[in-house]
Formats: C-alpha cells, structure tokens, sequence
C-alpha cells in the first residue's frame, strides 16, 4: 500500500480537510470546532523540505494535508465546523540544517513551558530523559561492544533534577541488560527524588557510599560512567561538595564519561575549560550552546516527545528521529 | 569484542563478585553494604535457561555474575563489605514457556506492589504503558501499511486510567508522524488526567465531540481504533453511559481495534462473549486471564519496565525483549 500513501500530491483547499472523521450532524450535535489559533492555521512548517507536494515524512512524500480530501473521508456538509487535523505532527518537520542551540534562559523557558502550559509533570519529563538517556547509553555503548566481561556502568548523581534523570536512566539500563552502579551522595528530600531512588533500591540497583579517589579503580571496574551530577541551572565551576570532589575525579578517569544535558561542571552557555571531556553528551529537549564545544564522540539529542508548536517557536530546528526512536545521534 | 564477552564460563565461587566497584577503603569509610535480602543471594533467576554455563542474554551467552573475578575488576581486600552487583537484570531471564495470565486479584496487587513498595508514580507508570502501547500500535499497523492516504487512528478513551494511557498513547502516536483524533466524552475531574488530556490538546490533537452511529463513517475515516475505554478494574459488560454507546459502535466498525491490557466490555478474566473482537492486544505489565480468548492478530506486551523482583514473585515469565524494545509480541 505504500503506492497509495506516497506522492499523493496535495493542492489547493486547506479547508477541504481530509480524514479524521467529520461526520454530519447526528442529533444535533456538532463536531468540536477547532481548538487554538494554530488549528486551523495553513502549513505550519515554515522551514524545511515541506513543498506543495507534500511532506517528506521519514517514510517517504506524504500528501499535505492540506490535499483534497481522500476518497475515504465521509463528505462534509457545507458549514459545519470541521475537527481539522494538525498541519504537521511534531516529527514531521525535520530540517537538514544543524539544531539551534539554546541559550540558559531559553533552555528555562522551553522548560516552564512544558511544565505551565502543557502541563506535563516533573515525574513525566524526568522519566521521559531518564529512559532516552539510557537508550542513548546503549546505542553509544552496545553490549557486545564493552571492553569489560561484565556490564557494568556507573552513574554519579548530583541532588537535582539532572540526578534524578541519572536514576531513571540508570534503572533503565538495568532493564536493558546492563549492570548499573548508582553513587549519589547528596540525596534530595525532594519526595519526587526520593521515589526514583526507592525504585532504584528496590531492584537492587547496587548504591555506593563514596567514590574511590584512586581513578584506576574505577577505570577497571566499569565500562562507562553517566555524569548526572550538575545539569544547566548550576553554575559554572565545580561547585561545593561533594560536586567539586567528584567532578576532580571524574576529570582523571580514562574510561568514556556521558554526560547528561550540560557536562558537570560546564556553564551552559560557554562550556568549561580544564573541566571533564565526556565522549558523550545526552541533549535533553535540545542542545544548550555549550553543545558547540563538546568535541566526544557522539552528541544524542532527546527532544521528539517535544510539542511541535514548542520546537516552532523556539526555532529548535530538531532533527529527524527514525522510527520511533526517542534519541537520534546528531 | 563480542567473543570476550562471549562464552566466558562462570563457575563455583558466587561471592567472588565481579565488577561494579569494590575499592579498598580509603579513610575509613566503607563502600555501602548490600541492601534487601536479594542482593547477595546466589543466583536468582529459577526457571528459564541460565546456567551454570552463564545466563544466555539476549546477546548471546553472558558469563554469569557468580563466575570468577574478571581479571579488571580490583582486588577485593579480605572483609570488606561488597555491593555485589544483581545476579540477574529484570530482562535476562527470559524464557520459552509462554508468559502467565493473571488473574484480576493478582493485576491489582502488581499496580499496588508498584506504586506503594516500588514509589512508582501514577503519572510514570501511565506515561511507560502510553508510550509502549503507541510503539504497538506502530508495530501492529506501520506507516507505509496503512490503507488510507492520512495515518489517521482514533483513541477512545474511557473515565479512568485506561483512558489515560490512550490519551498518552495518541501523543506519542502524534510524535510517531501519525493523526491521532481522540473521543474523549467522559473526562476524569482528576487533576492528572486533566494534565493528561491538556497535552494533547495543546498538541492540537483533534478531540470529537461525539462518536457517529453510523460505522461507515468511522470505518472510512480511520485506519484502526485503540480502544481506550475500560481497563482491567471495570465490571463485566458494557456498563453504563456513555461507555455502552461506544461499545455497541465499536462492536459494529470493521476497521481493527486495537485493545489496551483488557478489551472494553471483557471481563478480565473470564473474557467477553458477543463483545468487541480487537484485532490487536496490548498487555500492560502481563497478560490477564481473559488474554487466552484473544483471537486477534496480534499479542503485545508492555512489562519490560518490571522489576525483577516482581516478575519473579508473581512468576510472570516474561518474553524476551530484544534491543531496547518496551513491548514485544507474544
């Protein structure tokens, strides 16, 4: 059936609104009339590869749905308010040209944004990060490739909001096979903090009480570590302790460091010098300016979930997630 | 690398624990003991294919975690505590017996165990079953496969937490490149689904305002239903208003339905009779009873996300589920 799917070449009427349903008018009742000022808006993918002749999904031209209506859609009796399908579904925008990359004060208002408007929960993003972070852990580090016999990984969590993503992630990985390790100094009263922690002691996801100064220690025994200790509302530097005393050991060890959002110890808008050197960076949402002067390995981005009016008007500029994909390697 | 990690034969010793970090205890402190009675058990996964020969991960054979000391993991000094890493991840003990039906009593002592042992949050487990029935639903029905031109799917969503993880599922649908259209006609005054449903609406996913008696249209418009209404908590039947309407439709549409965890209008155990026939199947943590009367096409389940512990004590015998995957067909 792909045929039929592609190169359907829309035209003309966006108002002639394809499929979903708009029934007639059964007892009276109206369909719900668009919602928004964007409902019923024209195209709304302003850059990108969007052409008359359709949207270039991730499988190929799809017809604009601003197309005549299939054959398929029941008729639409003159007048009645129509329940008009979205232009654009958040993935089906993506451009070839590289991410924006977001300044502090813009990573904060893409946040309260979510958490305001939409009203997505702090349980639901930190979820939704921890598991992308974990998934990109496993396309940057897969099983079969890990050095060690065993594996192992450990994640170093700060007391904030990147730390909780630090044990969401690393629950995640126990999932996925691997053998996390959680070292968590500074536990956050925060209820929230504390649930993630329980669920992580509870599947016996081994916590340790301090980190060994002694790098080599460390360099043997694990494959990776996750650096969820500071994320981009910490200042820059390394902070007090035990921040300071666990980013001086981070910054010595050899084995590959994936940091979440913004390396610890890194401003976010100008990065860190003399600071840690992950391999990997996690970009939750999208990247923050300090994104520009990571030099690793591979840069993940973990944003698809992300509103598409959000990525709109924050001219995020996101890239194209394969299949249902929730990180994609920039 | 694989081969190193390939066929190492574990043997005797189970306190001989490899990898995660056991250092020597530099200024007194003491690397943190293990926690619950499982964390220093010998092996713990009873039934499927491990061995003493290893557990076979879905990666092939993986020593097993009781084998010699690998030769990068530090030496252990005599009488230091050690944070024996689990003998088993919640995903290496698949096996070939198929999973097990529960029985109503047991799903609701699973969602209890979750929420009030694990600290799982309500708004995090819908978000995981949302998120992993709308990867079903891209399973089930792929992009390219889809008989009409517009990738529409109507979610119906019932009163309570079936509901919300169809609303959650037609925003990932959404992110998925999909046209998801809800009927949303008994909303929950629950602050969390009202969030819930908030997303979706700023997402501008169509809600309608009523469902059409006449099945033509929905048949035409749409290329499969998820079937959202009633979960596993609600009575047998078709109950009352307005979920006997939807159900007397949907018993009529010819497109599939897709199910979530129990079909609307099955009892979850003893199954439905003259009831809806989904097409599709997703079970939510494990099959219910009802599940072996299901005569669909396909069977997903979404219970990667399980604790071990959990699907050991409820003896869930979980398929396995390959890569990073949240559901897997049965």
């Amino acid at each position: 059936m792909p045929a039929e799917r592609a190169g359907a070449a829309g035209a003309a009427s966006p108002r002639a609104a394809p499929g979903p349903l708009q029934p007639g008018v059964p007892g009276g009742a109206a369909p719900v009339p668009p919602r928004g000022p964007g409902r019923q808006e024209g195209p709304r993918c302003s850059r990108g590869i969007r052409s008359r002749r359709g949207i270039r999904s991730r499988r190929g031209i799809r017809a604009a749905p601003e197309g005549p209506a299939p054959p398929e859609a029941p008729l639409q009796p003159p007048g009645v308010p129509v329940a008009v399908p979205p232009a654009m579904s958040s993935a089906s925008c993506p451009s070839r040209e590289p991410p924006r990359y977001l300044s502090k004060a813009e990573a904060e208002a893409i946040e309260k944004e979510l958490l305001e408007d939409y009203r997505f929960g702090r349980q639901q993003l930190i979820e939704i990060w921890g598991h992308a972070c974990a998934v990109a852990v496993t396309k940057a580090f897969p099983l079969p490739s890990l050095p060690r016999k065993q594996p192992t990984v450990l994640v170093v969590c700060g007391p904030a909001q990147n730390g909780a993503i630090g044990l969401v992630c690393a629950r995640h990985l126990r999932s996925f096979d691997y053998e996390p390790t959680i070292f968590y100094p500074k536990r956050s009263p925060d209820p929230l903090y504390r649930d993630f922690t329980t669920q992580c002691e509870k599947m016996d996801i081994p916590f340790l009480s301090y980190l060994p100064t002694e790098v080599q220690l460390i360099n043997d025994a694990y494959n990776a570590v996750v650096d969820a200790v500071l994320g981009a509302e910490a200042e820059v530097g390394e902070g007090r302790e035990p921040c300071a005393a666990i980013l001086a050991t981070l910054k010595h060890i050899r084995i590959p460091i994936v940091s979440l959002d913004v390396p610890s110890g890194w401003d976010a808008e100008s990065g860190g010098s003399g600071g840690i050197s992950p391999d990997v960076l996690v970009s939750l949402a999208a990247p923050k300016e300090c994104a520009r002067r990571f030099l690793g390995r591979r840069h993940f981005v973990a944003g698809r979930f992300l509103p598409y009016d959000v990525q709109k008007k924050f001219e995020l500029n996101p890239p194209e997630y394969p299949g249902t994909e929730c990180v994609v390697a920039l």
